[in-house]
């Protein structure tokens, strides 16, 4: 068997060009070759990438820019977070050696992976690490958490290129694979439009928390693509339901008015 | 137990100031704090360190500046050399994660362990790496070799820590500790001083590589302290005896002429 492809890199919101070129520089040391950058502060392409890639040209080359997290990972099935601090998301939470595990497994099954990553000092906002499959925490000594963006990349790239190295027969998923993220994206969104309409995001300026917490339940399930398109049903059926419900009472209310 | 004390990191004719900081950084995020300098190109303290180490600051002050690799690893028992491309030294070959595991073994028996790193362009001297345990490489993909310093010290440092944390019981060693690489580099040159003396380095410019390879060969019996002692009283009783040999040689020849 051939080597499964690498996971992409996705750099979320990336501010020197330096460490965008850094990053490519340590994806090649580590056969990694795919890298993503969503909204980069200062565009791209930035010359000074590639005074900092040592080489890696083929790296920045082929990087293709996004607007947003959702669509950097549109076609991806299995993305984790890479982020120092665990958030209240209720995501599972791996090592760069448990990830790694997971991500090959998964890339096997043919499945896209990728990792992503947050900007030089913001990190990745919740709203984008609740659109990942579960976070990857590097073991920093809490004395001294700042991490270099480049050095992150390279402890899971390096943890990649170790497992293939090591070679060991990937355990296939049981079953239907999970559905992309552009499908889960569209559940999401159809679920969150419904239940605003039924006023459930109250008060309004609870809305981000809350869509946060049933994208993290939702996503735990990891729906196939069939599932993701049934509870897409529950979801048209419960709205739609409630709407001829409340055509039913308007009617009914037509009718005792014009008793 | 409390944790075993990290390696200590050694740079090796380190170029730029930049680098050195860097280095500071991730053993800081990585919870190793002792750094020594060879002979750094610039000198030492270089201000534009501190920018680097984000803070580490700890570790850029307690810095000790040595001429030579052989000083710098003097009280140190188990050092191994960080290098891409093994050398024709025959000595073990390690991946970060089996040498974290030798150096936590090592450590939590009392000794003193090291990582060796080299300059950013030439890296380390074979007769540097002769002066070692073994040798740690970073399973880099051939096609992109260029690993910058600071990250081939994450790498390794990023083993140690993720070893510590996982928080397996040491394997003691069997018996005596190694030597100091005081003790065995006084030998070493104890040997190589009555070889030459005997004429063994024939022609004299293959005393470098000959002198190395007594040393990897040695090194690799991990001789403890008593049993260097013992090899030093060999190298004694044998040049001495050749003196013996000479002399009475001599003194038959004056017997001869003066018949």
């Amino acid at each position: 068997m051939s080597d499964p492809a690498p996971p992409v890199v996705i750099l979320d919101k990336s501010q020197m060009a330096e460490n965008i070129g850094a990053v490519a520089r340590v994806m090649a040391n580590f056969g990694l070759s795919e890298l993503r950058l969503v909204a980069p502060r200062d565009g791209w392409p930035q010359e000074r990438a590639w005074a900092t890639a040592s080489g890696a040209d083929w790296v920045l080359e082929g990087i293709r820019v996004f607007d947003s997290v959702a669509e950097a990972v549109a076609d991806l099935n299995t993305v984790f977070a890479t982020t120092a601090r665990p958030r209240e998301t209720r995501q599972p939470v791996r090592t760069p050696r448990e990830a790694a595990r997971v991500l090959y497994d998964d890339r096997a099954s043919g499945l896209g992976v990728g990792l992503l990553f947050g900007g030089e000092r913001a990190g990745l906002e919740t709203t984008d690490i609740a659109l990942c499959q579960g976070i990857v925490t590097i073991p920093i000594d809490p004395r001294h958490q700042s991490l270099n963006l480049a050095q992150a990349v390279a402890i899971n790239a390096y943890e990649w290129r170790t497992l293939v190295l090591d070679a060991p027969p990937p355990n296939f998923r049981e079953g239907e694979p999970p559905a992309s993220g552009a499908l889960m994206l569209g559940m999401y969104e159809h679920l969150e439009k419904e239940l605003d309409a039924a006023g459930f995001f109250h008060p309004p300026e609870k809305f981000r928390s809350m869509s946060q917490n049933l994208r993290v339940m939702l996503g735990r399930a990891a729906f196939t693509a069939q599932e993701a398109a049934t509870f897409r049903g529950v979801i048209t059926a419960l709205s739609k339901g409630r709407g001829r419900v409340l055509a039913r009472l308007a009617a009914s209310r037509t009718d005792q008015s014009s008793d």
